[in-house]
Order: C-alpha cells, then structure tokens, then sequence
C-alpha cells in the first residue's frame, strides 16, 4: 500500500528487459514511495527476452506480452488491467506506444526525449488519450528538492530579474569508439534509433530541461556547435551552445559524453540581478544561494533556509541524511500517482508533460539546424 | 515481486506509527528493492495510534494489532503469518518484541542500539529462535557501498597494517532544550527509555561500528569524556572517546549532538602505513583513498578503482548518480532477504548481528564507566 | 638581495599612486623573491598624488616624478638609474609609458592587457626597443605552480589529443551600477579608457589567455554573444563565447562581472582523448587530473604526482601549505628578473610576451565584432 | 621601503642555511610587506655552510657570523647593527640565541616552540631584555586572516558560550622511517634537538595554539596517548589528546605524521551555543559560520560578512584572490615592526609572545606526562 493508505495503482512496463539500465530505475522509483505494483510487460521486442524478464520480475504468465500493441489491447479489456504503463524503449520506440496505451485509456509514463523527432512529437500531441489519460514525462532531475526550492526562488523574486544561466551536463563514457557489446552506447548513437541529436538528446535536452524548469524563461533562439569527436561517430558527442531568452536573459549549454572524468556532471547556475544559484547533480543536496554582497550560503535538502521551503519538495528523510537520483525519480512517481488518482492537481503543473516533450524536440532540432548553419541564431519557432 | 523473481517476504512492524521517523525509512527499505510486502503491525502502543497507523498504511483490519505479543502469537498462528519483523520502537522496548519474534519463529530486523542496557542484550543472546529465525540489527551505515569498499581494501591489505582510526558523527539538533512536544527528542533524552547512554548510544554508537566494521580490528579499552552540555539535560549530548585496539592501532571517536552547523556529520578516516581512506556519510558516493607517495584518489561509488570492487557493494545505478542514505538501508534489507530465503549465504559475514548489538552495548557501557571514573581507561571484558 | 646572491634589480613603477589596486599587488609580487627594489615612480598623473604616493612609499625626492616622458628620459640618463619598470595604469595608458620605457633601454612589466585597441598593440609590436629591453605582459595567472604543470601535461601527451576547453571567469562586483565613488569600476566601464571591451579585457582575456597557455591550441575563430546587463553600462558586463581551435578541438568561454555569488571565479577545464583536467584560481593549490577510466586524482602544488613535475614551476614551500595569487604574480617577477639578468633563458619562452598581447587584442577585437554581427564566426585575420 | 613610508628594520637570521626550510620561510615572511632588510646571519653551526649561504644571500663579508654569540655581540655595539634577529635553528638551539640578542637589546623572532624543554622557557621568561628589546614566536598560523575573523567572532559573542573545541594537524611526511640525509626529519626525531615531544611539539603545538588564540578558553587538564608508530621511532608521532578548559567546555586534539593523505591538515572546528565555525588551513580563504537553525554561510577572506569584521585582518588583495601561508607569516613579521616601531600598540595582544611559549611548553609536558601515566587527566599546573 501507499504510505497514505491509497491503493497501488496497477503498472505495466514496455521495454526494461534484462541489462536494460533506465527500466530497472523506473522500477526503483516506482516502488520507493509504495504507490505501485508492476504486474505486467512487454519487456523486449524479442520474444524470448520479454518472457524471461517477465518470468524474472515474478510477472504472471498472463501478464506477459511481445507485442505492446496486444499490451494496450488486452490490459484496457480487463478488469484487472494496468492503470499505468512506463515506457522504457530507446527514444524511436516512445511514439507507437504512447500512442497505443494513451488510445487505450491507460496513464502513460515516458522515458525522455518524448520520441525521435519533432515530427512525431506533434502528432502525439493531437492524440485524444481515451478517459482522459494522463502522460508524464520523466525528465526526472526536476525532481530533485533542491531544484524545486530553486524552482520557487526565482519565482518569488528573491534572485532578482534573471541575466545568466548557466547549464551543463557532462560525462565520459563515450569517450572511446563504443564496442559492439554495449547496449547502451549502441542505440544512443545510431541516427535510426536516436533521431538527429545524439549528445544533444540523451543528456543535453535534461540540462535545457532543467534550465527551463527553474527559471520559467522562454526561449527566443539558439546558437549551437556540435561536434562527433570520436571517428566515426555518426551522431553528437560534444554540444556547444549559447541562448538567447525572451527578456533578454542569456545562456550557454554545453553537454558533452567525451568529458574525461566527468560521470553526470549536471549542473546549473543562475544568476539574477539579487541573487545567485548553484547546484550540481553528483552532490545534490546542497544548493549554494548567495544575495549580492552577503555571505555565500549552502542550502541543505531539508535543512535549515533563510527563505521559504518549496511546497512540492519530497523530502523522505531530514536533512544531512542523503537522498539521490533514484529518490527524484521516485517523486515525479507518486507525483503522478497523485494527479492519477485525483488527490494532487497541484503537482500538475510541475510535472513534465508532453508540452516539455514538444520543447524538447524544438531544442534538439533547433540546435541540430544550427550547427549545420553555421551556428547561426535559430528560433524554435523556425522548426 | 523482487527483481529476481522470488516472491516477497511478508512483513510486519512493531513501532513505527503516525508521526515516527525510523519507522517510515525502514518501510521505504523494504520496498526499494521489491523483496517485502508490509501486511501486519503493531505500530504503537497507544491503541488508537496503532489502529488508525494501520489503516493509513493500508493494513487488512485483522493485520492491525494494539500489542506485539498478541502480533507475534497471531502471526505465527497464520498460514500467511509474517516471515519477518521489522522492530523500530525506542531502545527500552527492543527487547521484549525481539524475544517475542525469535522464540515464535519470525525472523527479526532491529533497530540499533539492540537493546536499553548491556544485560538484556546479553540475554537476548542466550534466546532459542524458534526454526532457526534470524536477526539483523540495522546498523545501516555499513550498506552504503564504499564502506564495502573500504572494509574490502582494509581486509586486502591495501592499508597496510592500520594505525590510526578517526571516528565521528556529530549533529546540532539538541543544541537546544527540546522541547515537549519534540516526540524524537523526548524519548533520546530520557534514561528511562535510552538506557544510560544518550549521544553515544544513539549516534556513537553507528560511529563505533563502522570502524569496527571497516577496519576489523577489536577494541581492546576506552578512555571517554561525556558531557551533558545543555543545562538540565540527563544524558550526554557530547561524547569524547579515545581508543586503544588490540595490535596496537589507536582511535579518537567524537559524536555530539550540540555541534551547530552539522546535520549528520557521520565521517570516518582510517590510516595505515601504507595507505589512507577517508569517507563522509553526507556525500557518501565519494571516498578519498591515498597511497603513500601517491596522488589522493576520489574513489566513487560504481566508478573507476585502482583496487578491486568490493563483491557485496550493492550498486543499483552507474557512478555520478547518488546513492544515499535510503538505498544504503535498503541494502541491508534486500541483503536479509536473501539470507532468509538461503539464497545469501555470503552476505551472512557482512550484516550486522547479535554479537555486534551486543558490542555496541559494551562500548556504551565501557564509555560510560570510563567517564565515571576520570576518563580510565577501561576494557570491554571489565563490563 | 636575491636568494641566489644576485644584485636586486633597479625597479620604477607608472600608475600605482594611493588607492590603486593592481600597483600594490605589483610592488608585493616585486619583493617576494626578493629580486627588485622599488626606487623611483611617476605614480599618479596628477602631481599632489605622485607626490604623496612616493613619498609614502618612501621613494627619495628626485625619484618622484609627474610625468612618464620625463622619468624614461632621467632615469635613462643616471648611472643608477632603474633597470626596469612596472606600468599599472589603465589600458588606454598602457601603450605611452611602454613606448617610452622601451625605447629609453629600460625593461618593461606591463599590465594586461597590452593596450586599449588592437591597433596601439601593432605599433608597440613595431617598436625598436634599445639595448634588447624585455617586455613582459603580467598574465599573472600563469605563474600559478599548477598551471605549469598543466601545461606541461598537455604537452607531454598525457592528455592525448585535446578535443574540448571550457574556460570561464565570473566575478559579481559590477552586478550593479557603480558609484562615481568606485575607482576600479570607474575606468573599466569606460570605452575610452578601457578599450572596446569591458569584461572581455578585464578579465575575458586572461581566461582566454590561460586556455592558450596551457593548451598551445591556435584560436581559428570565435562566435561571441555580449551584453551589458546594468542599465546604462557602455562596456559588456557578460560575454558567452564559442571557440574553434585549429585541428579541431572546440572551447566555450565565459566571462561576467555580474554573476552574484562569484568571487574571482577562473577556472580552466581541458579535456583530452585519454585524460581530462579542472583547475580553479579560488583554490589553485589544487588540479584534478583523471586519465580515462581511472580514478580521480587531485594533484596538489608541490605534492605526489604521477606524471613528470613542471620544471618551471616556482614551488617555495611544501604542499599542504598553501601558496596563492600574490606568489604566481611574483613567479612572473622573479623569472622576468631570470632573463633580465641572463640567467633563465628556460623561462623566456614561458614567460607573456608582445605577441602573447596582440592575440589577447585580436581576442577581444574579433569578439566585439561578432558579437557586433549577430555571432558570426569571426576569425581573428579578419581584425 | 616599506608600504607606509617607514624605514626598513634592519634584521639578522640565526640558522636559515642552505637547506633549511623555515629559515627560507622567514625570510619571504619578511619582505612581503617591505618592512625588513636581512643584513646580517650566523646562518649555520658549521662554519663552511655559514660562509657560503651568507655569501649567496649577498651579506656583506663583515656581516656573516659563524656564531650566535659573536653576531650578538657584534652587531649590538655598531651603529648600523641589526635591529631584530630571526631565531630559525632547532627546537635546542632557540634559547641560547634569544637570551643572546634580548640581552643585547635587540628584538627577537623567534620560531615555535620556543625552547625545548619547559625549565628553559621559564628561564627564559625570567630574562631582562635591554632596551626593552620585545619577543615575538612565530605561531605564524595566527596570523591567517580568517583566523583573526575567528577570534573576533567568539569575543564577540557571536558563537555563545563555548563548548566544543575539535583541533587537529595531521600530516604523513614521517610515515615511514626518515632517511639519514632527510635533515628536517632528523632533528624532529631526535630527543636530543627535538625535546621530550616529537610530532606533539612540532605541530600539536600549532594546533593547541590555535584553539587557544581563537576561543581564548584557558586549558585545565589533559588527558593524551601519545605513540610512536614508526618501528625505532624515539618521539611520539600520534598524539590523541582531550581537553578539558575552565568554566566546562571540552576538546579533542589529535596530530599525527603518519596519516597517509594528509600534507598540512591543520585544521579548527569550534561549537558554542549559539553557533560553530569549521576552518581548514589548506584552504585557508574560507571559513564556515553556522548560527544554530540559520543555513551554513561560507565566510571568504576579504569578502562579505553578516558580523564584523576583525580589525587585525591583513586583507591585502579582495576575496576571491587567494593568499597563502605565506602571507599570514608576513603578518606577524609587519605587525611585528609596527610594534617595534612603536605605530600598532594594537597588535601586542594578537601576536604570540613568550607566555605562550610557555604555555606551549606547559601543553607538550603535560601531555608527555598523562601519556605516561596512561592518560591521567594532568593540569598545566602540575608541571
């Protein structure tokens, strides 16, 4: 049960067979704050991996399904059937079941970016989801506390009229030519199963996000510089980029996967005409806030603050007791069961919905076109 | 279903109810890794907390009980009784759940320290669990996966042979006279309910085992300074400790719960002669790990190591994304669960047991009396 | 005297009167090795100030002068006459004095950056200085111990080929509108006396300058975004910078001086195929150096390494205790007295020269003009 | 000249030779700020290495001593005699020189600890210098800025009532045994130029010191184990102390050269009831400052504060700038000649003097002597 007594709703997963890295986080972050039972999947587009992960998670053999289109079919006929599915599948295999269970009645929860390309980002916007099902996006470091009290910073005015952000996101495990074995690297980096961007999608569209997310600035146009640095690379491993917001803020974004000795370096940093920001997701925490000329001050997750708490942080466990990654996952998780259930409009408008998704594509496709002009200035509404 | 497939423990809890801290974390643990279902409890023993407590989490009517005993008897009386019982009560009632538990054969996951007082916990030991229920005393500080590591690297020799041991945990908030109505404060200060230690048996006490558990070494005596700094308080609230182990090696053990500025400064440094590790319990995917004549390495959680990986480190998600304090305790529990279903034997050395409960209740009380007498030094075998 | 015996050099100074920032720190870094004696100065160019300063600075009566013209021409003339000469004054008065200086036979120490405009740096360029003076150009930050070192990395291959530099510099002291009371802020935010370039020639060119430093990459082309965010400022306060390097690596740079909470925020992250380095000015006794799929290393000033040691590092104590800008600065001070006296050819070719000055001009000439053009791809044979 | 104008103190050195450490030290301490000219030395016991190191120095022929005696002597009866004598020899050898120059009227820099043994600090206390010659020792770590801030902070009132002192110096240059041709390790060792404490008084002294400077608690008892863990080590190389002061409040000291890791961690952490400060010597820029349910602020050498600020503070460039060790030796040595000159009657209370040479000397015999009577709480009284 959940720990406020509600029912678990029931979940379905496609995708997140074995060795699949991202289902195996939605499945954690599912389970944390007691809110759902996985109870049925379409695991792997190959029959035999579906069956043994399904066998595996302790799925019933009924439960287990090949195909996600006889997934949405068959579950929406039961009685029994999942109330929610998360969708884990690489980002060209969001769309067809977004569609699928949404047609069919059943909330969705997507894994980012929303789909390939912009293209189908639109046309799953004019789906009509059936008994209005709802859809979330898991743009999952907005779930962080402290990204919601800097969320709730700015918009109380206590950093000011925003001039520069400062946002990035930087790993190395691309450094080198991926070998054929790793999963992981393969469909990241292959056009076919990607879409255009390659860097740009998988970790920069997280720190636009996240940029996005805090500051409430739009965006006016970008200037971006991406670069494939290992040979052969047919897609984006290091991405440049300066922005321009409405209003007159500033930003650059880099996303880089051949940062040596960086693991996930996200982290951003927002300057107002008041007050500043810091916050690094390795060590997330902690959020240094400073006031022009006073003390810089480290805020705590939980801790002691010289400005109001944000209503909708999840804070589980007080303060210098460390909550992490699979913690902000799990928020936007029972976030979600809440507005699924009925109980939490508020949460509505914090969490990512297909909306960002669209945003999303319009960063990636604007950045991709760009950088094949030369950087030049690119407005979102130019794709 | 766990992720492995097997079917999940059935649980209960004594302690726990509206408004408790440790209660909720140990639900939380549970869940993470999908191996127990919460279907009984005896969550307070005031009979209209327990019922509405039980209603809140979502137990069956029949599942809500007002008395431990009567849990254990009833429980035990089921077909689909609890296998296991999570004991989250204050120190003083340890004890009596636990014996009740083990002698009805549910195995049993305690809260440190194991009991109130030195003899209850010594006759704990001499209990005969019934069908071979075993007991885990949630030491939880010794899941987070460096500390692995680092008991690994000590045991590896990597260290060399230890000398010098630098332990502490210090917190600020009893900094002032808590309050009535502070319901986690009131039960900490009280000998009634605590025992004769109050610092050093709530947080010492993680501080003492983790040394103990990372490096090894047995305590041969301690010399202590304990203070009640805050006026009319009746229990140390500041701990000063040094420590002589058998071999040679010595320790200074700091714990406090009057250090303002600290939130849960559990931190551990340990240094051979022929390498140093250094490790905080508020950035804990992080651990310093130097070689003499060597650069200082920052070790990280999941990353790259110079030094083998630590077989038992439970690493859900890739380095450069946080684990913390709650994956840390869920380790511990997905850990007995295996021990419990014979799937983990190996696991068996690492978790915490009676014979640590019992130590640490040796290290209370040998710090006790050492203080009571000017700080002699005084031998575990003495008390 | 010299630790190493030699006679103290001769010093003047131009600029430097009460009040001045940038002289103080000069006269310090002069006397730290103790390789110069301050003797004569025309440190103001309003005479009641010169006056005073040198007095207070306890120069004798005829070694005070109003006028720069008048002191090359004496100083040139005396048989004790200084043999070098630091000139601090604002950038649009850099380029007199030095003319001057150089043209006397006198060695010139000049603050950076060179001159006000690109132009004035070519003229100095074509100078004949007499009897070989030297001219140095006090890029100050690459005196720091562990920038050397960096350097020394990336040319010894450790790094492997450089594919990615992210260099910023952030400060928050013109965050908003200066009083007229505001020396420093006076002439920085002053075209006619600092330049075309606000933050991009106050701090933007050291960051530039120390990316170059410790890479060796030649600059193709930069796109730059700057803004002057307080209302009313003439010069750019915020400057968002992408670089291409010959051979393809890319950069990022930025510089602000409204960036609230930073200090003197310079730092320089360099990443190779085969290792990556971070280094921070606010903390420079330290360098993380990560080869690929390896730990972290924090290589510290003067501590253990695991790659060759700069030789040109100028290391005074041992590591631990803690070095900082003043001893960079004298770095440059006591190698630039190396070569006066012939003794440190090694260091000539380390040392910030003319041409090191004309670059940081075409820096910020070709970045005024694309930021002028909407952030074309400027390339700096287009200024 | 120095920066105000006034002559240069003409000042001796007795050790300091070629290859000596602090003597090098002195000498930088003394030109930073311009206040000294080093004209004389009897640089070394032997008088080959005094004639050479004298000669690389640039002293004149008639100003080299090959003793401490003749140099007294000499120089007290010329008219241009040295003014002030830095004592930078071996712990042994420090109070044969001061009685020598106090009694010969000359000013005396002394380095820490002030003698080797507790008689000769008395005796030496009991001294009339001529002239009212003054007595400064070297506890250079005094003189960091935010050390001084420090201090004021707990005069202030700012922290309330003190009662938690942690102070700790760690180091591990002695891990291993010392080499025959590594000087500055040998005499350390040795009882005979060392004293009766090793690492307790080479560096436990500087961290006692500092406790004592920054809280102004005066000690009652301690309570110390002391080891030598190198294997033929004559002097402890571990210390682990607990303090009690007057009026209740406690500490914990603990200094080691044998922690692998650690190059210079001297560091400060003091609890009062009202709020606690945590500074670290490696980064001496920073300190943290807690009020008690107020967020953790990060005060910066120079830069914004929320209390006062210390007048004492040498601040010679603005925060974000880095000094150094350095620096805060140069400020004893300059506010040392303000004091000698008789401009900062201020300073006398803040720089070091012979009572705490004595109280250093009362610490290391007092802990020496608990050590040996298995930690017996032992007053400073009592020996």
């Amino acid at each position: 049960m959940a720990e406020n007594g509600a029912k678990r709703i029931r979940l379905g997963m496609v995708g997140g067979g074995s060795g699949a890295f991202i289902g195996y986080v939605h499945r954690i972050a599912s389970r944390i704050d007691g809110d759902y039972d996985l109870i049925a999947g379409a695991l792997s587009s190959r029959p035999e991996v579906a069956q043994e992960s399904g066998r595996n998670l302790g799925l019933a053999e009924d439960r287990i399904y090949t195909s996600y289109e006889e997934m949405a079919r068959a579950e929406a006929a039961r009685p029994d059937g999942i109330e929610a599915v998360s969708i884990v599948t690489p980002n060209h295999m969001h769309f067809g079941p977004a569609k699928a269970f949404l047609e069919a009645g059943i909330h969705v929860i997507c894994d980012k970016p929303i789909t390939s390309n912009l293209e189908d980002a639109r046309k799953l916007a004019q789906i009509q989801p059936k008994n209005g099902a709802k859809f979330l996006l898991t743009h999952n470091y907005t779930g962080y506390p402290l990204i919601r009290q800097a969320r709730e910073l700015v918009a109380s005015g206590a950093l000011g009229k925003i001039r520069v952000v400062q946002a990035e996101y930087a790993q190395d495990w691309l450094t080198e030519p991926a070998g054929d074995d790793n999963k992981q690297a393969a469909w990241r980096t292959d056009p076919a199963r990607s879409g255009a961007g390659g860097c740009i999608g998988d970790i920069g569209t997280h720190a636009y996000n996240l940029a996005r997310f805090v500051t409430g600035l739009k965006t006016e146009a970008v200037s971006a510089d991406l670069t494939a640095f290992v040979p052969g690379r047919q897609l984006d491993d290091n991405v440049h980029i300066m922005l321009r917001f409405e209003g007159g803020a500033k930003g650059m974004l880099w996303a880089s996967q051949v940062a040596v000795g960086k693991e996930n370096g996200l982290q951003l940093r927002v300057y107002g005409d008041k007050a500043g920001i810091e916050w690094s997701q390795e060590n997330p925490n902690y959020m240094w806030f400073t006031e022009f000329g006073k003390p810089r001050q480290l805020l705590t997750r939980g801790g002691s603050i010289s400005v109001p708490a944000a209503a909708s942080m999840n804070v589980r466990i007080p303060s210098g007791h460390p909550e992490g990654y699979l913690e902000a996952f799990a928020t936007l998780y029972s976030q979600f069961a809440a507005v699924i259930r009925g109980e939490g409009a508020d949460y509505e408008g914090l969490l990512p919905t297909m909306a960002d998704g669209i945003e999303g594509m319009q960063f990636i496709t604007a950045s991709v076109k760009s950088s094949a002009n030369d950087s030049r200035w690119t407005r979102f509404d130019e794709v």
